[in-house]
């Protein structure tokens, strides 16, 4: 199950606000669908949306270039700003833009075949490291996990929130695979239950031991030492180490931290942005109140009635035990072992240093 | 709105699993009526169900002299049994059961339309007795709420959890009609929603300011100082003060002591069980899996997905800042405060302390 293909010149992306009752893919010919499927959370998950935009791009200076127009850096610029305009927390989304962005910059080429080419590549490329990523954070991740022990996980950051495998459920699939992980309990995660919809879905697919329950339970076990750890993952990383992702998860490191249980975050470091020197700077998407008032369609609330429905909020790093990306795993103090990611990247002329291999001391 | 009326000899008791879409009342002619609207959570709340039960036996008593039996005791025990096999958790189920079973006990006459009277009178008592200690227990709540407070609830332990008035509900309200109180935030309270359903359509109709959120955003409503207490109900209280309540409660009062914020429990005398020593004996009830998996009937989880679902959590007394009772504020430690409210009970020659008068001491 691909949350993302690219057939032949179109995006086909798996429409997961129908998941688990069908499987159906949108297929995608132009940027705009693209931006509607990421608003609407057809697509999501911080890595994949960044991967979905980069194949928007491509849709979009193939649109160009059939029109005749070179797919200049201005006219990309026009559509990423459409893209970009989608979701404000996932810094995946901006990370994988910029990139495209940056191969139009550096193109020797101003014809437009040259260009779409280009672009194709390097979206093409973006997936594929995005794959490749996530075996890695799986590999360094399982090394957390002690045999035996069963995790909490929260919302999905599995395959079907990145191009494969997953950050979270990438490290649970290579701990049940070294036969180290006992079972894993899943938050539904209100209000858009993607710990019901998706991570169940996705583990009980493959065979992993999941359990479901509310998100209000989730103190319960571990008060009951049901859970050993909790494993997450990330929509945008700070400087610091301040962590944004899912609503709920901020919650649950502090119950993690109650009872003395690590709380692991997993991100590659498209998700990092050392631009914000601390969590306090991450916008916050808030959605409409409706998905909290009304469930598959019925109102379960008084009419009129405010909501407050923050789409994510920001886990402090003093709470994170550690952050395992695709370079290693991360320990605290993070504003030296995040900025050691970051410390080659004069080295190589100036290239985004989340595109360079992990250097060996990280 | 009353979630229990008694009319002519009829028990209606308002179908709670019908709101907030629709008003309607359950006619209860016998007690198995009134077991399975329990059962079904039509009628919920530890209050509540205690009041209903004592009616139930009611109910059972006019059966058994319309068939010209007597109401005996070891009669109406097996109505009780049927009663008491509902719902484990809440203790005022069995203290409302015992407590009729005492009239009869301790009635002088065996002349079934005088016991039937005396029941009715027993079971009119409970309730009017619940509606006064609530605001009582308002009362005395709404001294620890500062001016300008917001204060967070979960579930529901309003009027549609007792007779009247409501416990954590009964404070907010006698809170806000001093002016003390700027605005309510409501957990919804997966999986049945209570809070959304219940808590904030009652608050709403009162004009009392309501925000709702999902259970998984308190942690970070507080993080941001929008509510500076936590107010509670529940559904029983060990001898130590350990306090088993709706699921998340737990949760709720490791977030509120992770912020500094205080925690408070609010439930009248017949909420408490000092049969047990500790939280630990308290039985918890687990539901069926479906109020997880399925949504308005319609499912969001994989089929067969393994579910945990405890309907209630118990909450260490260490976490609890004060116990508002209808005879004062209990302040840790509990084991002191509690035993006081019972220290009394031999004086009156053995009648239940929980039916006494609240000594001045209190």
């Amino acid at each position: 199950m691909e949350a993302l293909q690219w057939q032949n010149g179109t995006l086909l992306l798996l429409d997961q606000t129908q998941l688990p009752g069908q499987v159906t893919y949108i297929t995608c010919r132009d940027p705009e669908s693209v931006a509607a499927a990421i608003k609407r959370l057809q697509v999501r998950g911080a890595p994949l949306i960044g991967a979905a935009a980069a194949f928007g791009l491509v849709l979009g200076a193939k649109q160009l270039a059939q029109q005749g127009l070179a797919p200049s850096a201005a006219r990309l610029r026009e559509i990423a700003a459409v893209l970009l305009a989608t979701r404000p927390t996932a810094v995946n989304l901006r990370w994988a833009v910029e990139r495209m962005l940056a191969t139009v910059d550096h193109s020797a080429t101003s014809a437009a075949e040259e260009i779409v080419k280009a672009l194709e590549a390097e979206a093409l490329a973006i997936a594929r490291e995005d794959a490749q990523q996530n075996r890695r954070i799986g590999t360094f991740g399982a090394s957390l996990i002690k045999p035996g022990w069963a995790v909490l996980t929260h919302c999905n950051a599995g395959a079907l929130a990145t191009v494969a495998f997953g950050t979270a459920l990438g490290v649970i699939r290579t701990a049940w695979h070294q036969g180290r992980l006992r079972r894993v309990f899943a938050d539904e995660t209100r209000p858009l239950l993607q710990g019901a919809r998706l991570t169940a879905w996705e583990l009980d697919r493959e065979g992993i031991p999941v359990t479901l329950i509310t998100d209000n339970m989730a103190g319960w076990v571990m008060r009951q030492k049901l859970v050993q750890a909790v494993v997450v993952g990330a929509d945008r990383i700070a400087a610091n180490g301040d962590t944004a992702n899912k609503i709920g998860t901020y919650s649950l490191a502090l119950l993690a931290r109650a009872h003395g249980l690590p709380f692991y975050v997993a991100a590659p470091r498209s998700t990092f942005d050392i631009t914000l020197a601390s969590g306090v700077d991450i916008p916050i998407e808030e959605r409409r109140s409706e998905e909290v008032t009304h469930l598959a369609g019925i109102r379960v609330a008084p009419p009129g009635v405010a909501v407050y429905n923050p789409a994510f909020d920001v886990t402090p790093a003093e709470l994170i035990t550690a952050i395992i990306t695709e370079c290693g795993v991360l320990q605290p103090p993070y504003r030296q072992s995040i900025a050691k990611l970051y410390q080659e990247s004069d080295k190589d002329g100036g290239i985004d240093p989340r595109q360079r291999a992990c250097s060996r001391g990280t």
